[in-house]
């Protein structure tokens, strides 16, 4: 075992895009373990669009990062080091120690997991946060019904790819939003969405239109912003819009406002900002159902994986900016 | 009996701000009730801010004024010829006959209102659709509970007048939003309120702020523009926003963007924008309970009445502009 730890702490607080000077990579002791506490070795960290929001001096739905301290995060990773009885050298736990190669934790907020039903890395991203986010963001509050239209933006990534797969288990009409044609013809030819806008293409409004031809009964949302903006001109009347996410609007020192107000009266849409954090209750449900559908094949996923957390600052930013191509992951050992 | 009915019709649809020219007020022949039909005298008409989105050509939640025809109207009057069993010569009746001092009608749609209970204005206003609106938005959608603080704006009209007596009712600090001085006077000397801030004295966020020392739970909106992106960054956690009404909004050729998106999702905001006429299901209760109040003096109401059908364009003007107080009808005969 390395007798060594590296951490990546934020020393800076970003106005507008991140930079990887905002990040400072450092080398420490490795922590010690007390009485009631396991040393755990992390295996993954998952890099999410939230973070971006605990870089901020402001209030918001999650503890901020401290300036000099561990940029937080999820991470699974295996037991070292146990003074805990209920964990035992070699398990496996999933839990939130942070941009860090090595975490101490009394226990609490970190769950075993088996990595013989589904791969590790997949408890941090479609049996994990994100897929939760998902399963709450579109049956609690999308709450579809089979033959209706969901939209999903960032229909690629950690989210967004289970939402739509959600989507058609349920019997609707998936339509995603992704960046680019490779990831459009993923979204489609892999996930089995029923079409995917290229947002890039520059014909926004006219390829959704088309892809919608009955219009819009749930759109989930994680990017805010024009593409808001164009889907809600198609809502449907009695439509609902989970916002799970503003990823377009993170890094903009002037968020761009909402032109199509008039939208939500008109049809009568339910808009609903949500926080998975907020709905732990429904978490079981979610993980096992998941768990269940991506075991049997029903559920799909892909994940970019970067080597070694000295890269973590650089792939976080390629996160905000859409490099990624699935569940963004940082492979730490 | 006047042999002669006065009509106004829509003779142009506006853009922007509606003008006196868009209508046309004509004198017809009496109509003629058929077969199973009643012939109303209507004593009062109903002017209310969503008639404005019915004069545009564009797709809308409610049926829209066809060019040359009556316009679209909830009206209070006497039956004075009746070929239907349902109806006697005398009856009073609430229903939707449109801008006009006589209507045919087959009796679907009006209903038999008791004027010993309120006066028969009432039940255009507070005891009728603007009450139910109140009723519905607050109470269903708005879900407040004891403690918590409603705002509202519009609050001297005739749904916001309701909305906060309601939230009073319920046990909630009631926080109007009106223009002028004598108008929030009202609202807090009559109604009950607790605090009304003047959104013309030029300092709506510092007097809002001091009016929510707690923050917002429910904001009850039927302005839109500044008002609404002003209360969205008071608003608390998992607080509600029915969206009601957009009347800031109506005449303006380009409506204001929304600035302030991220509350929805920092503050997991819930907005639904909603219509009374969806929620018919719930207008029996809601009329009961209304009635019962107004007439034990638990709910008061405020009118400005205009005399004659043919001052009714500038009226509705007036009432675009703010320029009513409380519940604006026509008095027509």
């Amino acid at each position: 075992m390395s007798q060594k730890n590296m951490q990546v702490l934020l020393a800076n607080r970003p106005t507008g895009w991140v930079k990887e000077s905002d990040f400072e990579v450092v080398e420490t002791d490795l922590p010690q373990a007390g009485d009631g506490q396991i040393l755990v070795k992390n295996l993954y960290l998952s890099l999410d669009p939230y973070m971006r929001g605990r870089m901020n001096d402001t209030k918001s739905y999650s503890a901020k990062a401290e300036l000099g301290q561990v940029m937080l995060g999820g991470t699974v990773g295996e037991v070292v080091e146990s003074h805990n009885p209920k964990f035992q050298p070699g398990d496996n736990v999933v839990g939130n120690l942070g941009w860090q190669q090595y975490g101490v934790s009394s226990g609490a907020g970190m769950a075993k997991v088996d990595p013989k039903l589904v791969p590790l890395s997949a408890y941090l991203g479609v049996v994990g946060m994100p897929g939760v986010t998902a399963y709450i963001g579109l049956l609690d509050l999308g709450q579809p019904k089979p033959g209706e239209t969901v939209v999903v933006s960032a229909a690629s990534g950690a989210v967004g790819s289970v939402v739509g797969q959600l989507a058609k288990l349920k019997g609707c009409r998936a339509v995603g939003l992704a960046g680019g044609a490779a990831k459009c013809e993923y979204v489609v030819q892999e996930l089995g969405f029923d079409a995917c806008i290229d947002y890039k293409a520059g014909q926004l409004y006219q390829d959704l239109k088309a892809a919608t031809p009955d219009g819009v009964d749930v759109y989930f949302d994680n990017v805010g912003g024009e593409i808001l903006d164009t889907v809600l001109s198609r809502m449907n009347p009695f439509s609902r819009l989970p916002l799970c996410g503003l990823i377009s609007q993170y890094n903009e020192t002037s968020p761009a406002p909402l032109k199509n107000v008039y939208a939500f009266l008109t049809n009568r849409i339910k808009l609903q900002g949500f926080i998975v954090s907020d709905h732990m209750e429904r978490w079981p449900e979610a993980l096992g159902q998941l768990g269940q559908w991506v075991a049997e094949g029903k559920i799909k996923y892909r994940e970019t994986v970067t080597e070694g957390l000295e890269n973590a600052p650089q792939a976080f930013i390629g996160l905000l900016k859409g490099e990624n191509f699935g569940k963004q992951l940082v492979k730490l050992a």
